[in-house]
């Protein structure tokens, strides 16, 4: 395949995703299923919700006591206010409110709804159990990255993912909660435009645009596609993690 | 190809593209050079640098000059003055700035950092000559989607798109400025999710997550690839132009 072509891949066949299941086993036999063998140079991003079942990241809302404050939310965001409390337990700060509405800073930085906490895709057992975001989504990538990297032996990027909403715009879009063998953030400083002159735009958001790509193959819905394959992505650069891609809150003008 | 993958090309050999130019002519051109023909459902990602190129959109920031907002404006920002005026006269309202940042709410609603106007591979000339967002890139969308459907007759995709910054994150992200023949917001409320409950993330910014895979072919610097083949999306759904991307100021809560 030419430099400038890039294939993405939906892996067909991942079971139903179970706390304790070895993730990577999964998406090898994924990868089988779709007749490919993982190549250095891929990259495979990953849904969230995968990752935080295979962690056991799951939460049952009949267990949780709300606090005064998760109450007292809860009224204003018409929402549980045990599923508040659990919210505020993965947050670091409050960003905005309203009937419907939390945006939170995640206790790991990302500026999210509910913290990313979802009812969707679960599990069958109603509206009881819910999903935290996994504990350490660089880390479960590098440990995806980790494992392919002994075995099959390829050096692979790869990329925990979730759908977000933005400021501004309507709609979510594929965002990278964790990155692992590929630079999150890409640094073209240094870099000429076609006419010689330094350019403009010099930090590329890498990680979060292959997650928008994996995402127009994953679905929302009920396709179940959770593990995307990329092949051909023009990538280079150190790696670093999906921390590069959080502007700290003393730069944001947004918050 | 079966409907689990998705392919980007970069389409090789289109020439720099000049005022009056016919844009159409040139991308079909790309896409034969490719190796290509163009099929129904395919979408076109175009970089507005070359839809304002060919639309003639340059200012020469010599032949302006700055109001008293403008100058002021520009020593807070430590911008030319009159490059701030033309940044101003494509500008609703000025959203934030400090030194080096100026954001505004483009004419045309979108939120960005210097009204989209750019320097990097503008031309040959030096630093006087800018380029301005297209007068209407959902119509330069729809110019070209007619144009491919009348000859060679194929209904396809059409986003005109650009590298933008956000909120909470670094680094830019592929986005889309126009949208022809796609809906640029897939509304996915009244489906359910793996098990039957009805979806909680129900609008997805198809066009924006479309521009953003583009862009990881299109490349910021010399490379020079400003038109990309995406065959293979998952796309149903009434067309919408980008307009429907656009969180109403009333409803937003990061302005």
């Amino acid at each position: 395949m030419s430099a400038s072509q890039m294939q993405l891949i939906a892996l067909p066949g991942l079971p139903m995703v179970r706390p304790g299941d070895a993730l990577a086993d999964q998406i090898l036999a994924g990868v089988a299923a779709a007749g490919e063998t993982l190549r250095t140079g891929d990259v495979l991003v990953v849904a969230q919700k995968i990752v935080s079942k295979a962690e056991g990241r799951y939460a049952d809302i009949r267990d949780v006591t709300p606090s005064a404050r998760a109450q007292e939310l809860a009224a204003d965001v018409h929402k549980d206010p045990r599923l508040v409390e659990l919210i505020l337990s993965e947050t670091q700060s409050v960003l905005r409110h309203r009937p419907g509405v939390l945006v939170v800073v995640h206790r790991l930085g990302y500026v999210m709804a509910n913290a990313g906490i979802d009812h969707s895709n679960v599990g069958p057992d109603g509206d009881d159990h819910v999903l935290l975001l996994p504990e350490d989504p660089d880390g479960s990538a590098r440990a995806l990255r980790d494992r392919f990297a002994a075995d099959p032996g390829v050096a692979v990027g790869v990329i925990v993912s979730d759908s977000v909403g933005r400021a501004w715009r309507n709609g979510t879009v594929g965002m990278a909660l964790g990155v692992a063998g590929l630079p999150a953030l890409q640094d073209l400083r240094g870099r000429n435009d076609l006419y010689g002159r330094p350019l403009e735009v010099s930090q590329v958001a890498l990680a979060d645009e292959l997650a928008a790509a994996a995402s127009l193959l994953q679905g929302q819905a009920d396709e179940g596609m959770p593990v995307v394959l990329i092949r051909g992505a023009k990538i280079d650069g150190e790696p670093r993690d999906a921390a590069a891609l959080l502007r700290p809150a003393s730069e944001d003008l947004f918050r």
